[in-house]
């Protein structure tokens, strides 16, 4: 259990409800019902350890900052999620005071998720892993009010989930070999380039194994044509797609390359939330989703919707995260082209058990809402 | 009652599952447990009567036919409906003839929609009210079988539905001014023009009510400077848009039109499905859903979502139809710009009773599914 950690829970809406004293049964029994029954949001912080140091082409990290949720309905409990990696501009302390904003108090049926989430959008801007935090919490409740997982709900069907693949971070060849056998139940790996060796890394991944290979570039490369020259060669060493292979400003040379490129491009640090998604048609192929760019559940369904009606390829992708996030993210993923949902695979203090990666393929269970129960 | 017609009834497919002799109760209790549940498609054939004779810019007619399905699962049956107005190809003959060439009994599990919808959509090209009656009985059944109605299972506020038009056909000025105060109950009235005495209809109108106006010309007008015209008279009477002003496969003209009009201007017959959507965009500011297009709920709320994500107007319509298919469409209304959601109102003849216009705004209950029940 790493529970026994210093965290602060606080209870963002009391529940206060039906004191009121009824001067006889009479008159109760003409006045409206009193609500009882309220939303009540509760949440504490959390440091994820992570297995392996995280190097991307920006930055390296041993731990990465969480805020877990819980959000309670006549006595039924939900639970969400907020996962905030350093590069993205949240914090412990700018979720934790987002949260403590939300009044919740005012909404007495769960069901209302879009006044709900709407209203949550409205508090402040950005905060988008602590806006999904609560759309995480609130579909994980919905779910176990009817007793049914949240793919059930959306009429998916759970054989049709993707393989995720497993990330393998920027490092040297030894250990890039290392990490690529530790990954041998994958049926597919994500390896990260953009520092520099990247003919280096993608050699030492092949020395070990042939499966397929996603590639994320995380901005790492400057100049268009060195990209398009550099994708030919992945081509030809299985790679899959590219994901950010360019800065995100970089609109034009990225629409540019996706023309050009023999391999499909996904969008991910330029893009984030449903109204970005039009935008992008012709200028990527396509999409990586996450549930903590989105501001949750909600939204990126639509996004996965709208995304492919516009005939743009849909990737799921994650966070490190517990397993509630990833859990989360797994329900809409019999929806997707490709999945990136090892961010639970990656840390040692998991909080939930959930989704399982069985025979590298993302493996639904029965159980309501998320599919999470508490370690 | 209205059901005493002769009308069949076939059932697509039998409830033949675990007739299994089984050896022993050893064996048994070794063995995948039998599925009996299966998917038991019913339907038959009826003929709503129209209150009153209904012209449009191309034809008149007094009856419209269609087929009301039953889905059963369990002991629990969702309720759906096919209308086939002439004009859009499908008959009686053809919705169950398609209808017969479903077979549902390959399902034992109703929460598996996109599964069996994108099946029951390969059954056959076009077809699309008869799929819609399919789709309708479905998401009925769902909803009963987790007892939410469906506006509740997608999170929608039943408060923020729409009021809905009333539709005032083509007819002579006494007629109309008589059709017009017996629907002074409504909001705002839809009224049909396209057949050259436009601005005698209008006048007839405003001579009773000073309520907002839809107009749908039913691609009755051919010359767009001529219906830019008429668009800036109806403008300064009250009009909030316009619907299908030229004939469908005047693309260029209609994008012109909808560049220079003063009112949003909404796609009907040339539209119908999910990938119709996006290339309309620029073309009509909006599109007019209706289920019997769009084959059913699951394709309608993808429709949606998409419209809005390109910042295009959305109008949920209808057929002449049953409160079957009225009902299941009005469950979507609380995300829709405009409404006008009246079939059931035309008719003399309901089978069902569900979704009430009161004080002119679509008014939903608390039923499980599409919120019907049998009259």
């Amino acid at each position: 259990m790493n529970l026994s950690r210093r965290n602060f829970i606080k209870t963002v809406s009391a529940v206060t409800a039906g004191t009121t004293i009824l001067p006889n049964i009479a008159i109760a029994s003409i006045m409206k019902p009193i609500k009882s029954k309220k939303l009540k949001l509760t949440f504490r912080t959390y440091e994820l350890q992570l297995k392996h140091t995280f190097t991307v082409a920006e930055y390296s990290r041993d731990t990465t900052p969480v805020v877990l949720t819980e959000l309670e309905y006549d006595g039924i409990i939900g639970y969400g999620e907020a996962s905030m990696p350093p590069y993205l501009g949240e914090s412990h302390k700018s979720v934790t005071s987002f949260l403590s904003k939300v009044n919740l108090s005012q909404f007495n049926d769960p069901f209302r998720i879009d006044d709900i989430l709407t209203y949550v959008d409205s508090v402040d801007k950005k905060n988008r892993a602590a806006k999904a935090s609560v759309d995480i919490a609130l579909h994980d409740l919905i779910g176990k009010i009817v007793n049914q997982p949240l793919y059930k709900l959306w009429g998916l069907n759970p054989d049709k989930t993707p393989v995720t693949s497993f990330t393998i971070g920027i490092d040297k060849p030894d250990v890039v070999r290392t990490k690529t056998k530790e990954a041998k139940g994958f049926k597919v790996l994500k390896v990260k380039l953009g520092r520099g060796n990247d003919k280096e890394m993608i050699n030492a991944v092949r020395d070990i194994t042939n499966v397929p290979l996603y590639v994320d570039v995380n901005q790492g490369w400057k100049n268009k044509e060195n990209a398009l020259d550099m994708i030919h060669w992945l081509k030809e060493k299985g790679v899959i797609f590219i994901e950010q292979p360019l800065p995100k400003e970089n609109i034009d040379d990225m629409a540019w390359l996706t023309q050009n490129s023999p391999l499909p491009t996904m969008a991910d640090e330029a893009f984030q939330r449903l109204s970005d998604v039009a935008k992008f048609k012709g200028v990527y192929s396509g999409i990586n989703i996450k549930l903590m760019k989105s501001t949750g559940l909600r939204e990126a369904h639509k996004m996965i919707t709208v995304a492919k009606a516009l005939e743009m390829k849909v990737m799921m992708g994650c966070m490190t995260e517990t397993s509630c996030a990833v859990s989360a993210a797994a329900q809409l993923s019999p929806l997707v082209d490709w999945a990136d949902l090892d961010g639970n695979l990656l840390i040692s203090n998991d909080v939930y058990e959930g989704v399982k990666v069985i025979d590298g393929k993302i493996t639904l269970n029965n159980l309501p809402g998320i599919g999470i129960r508490k370690l």
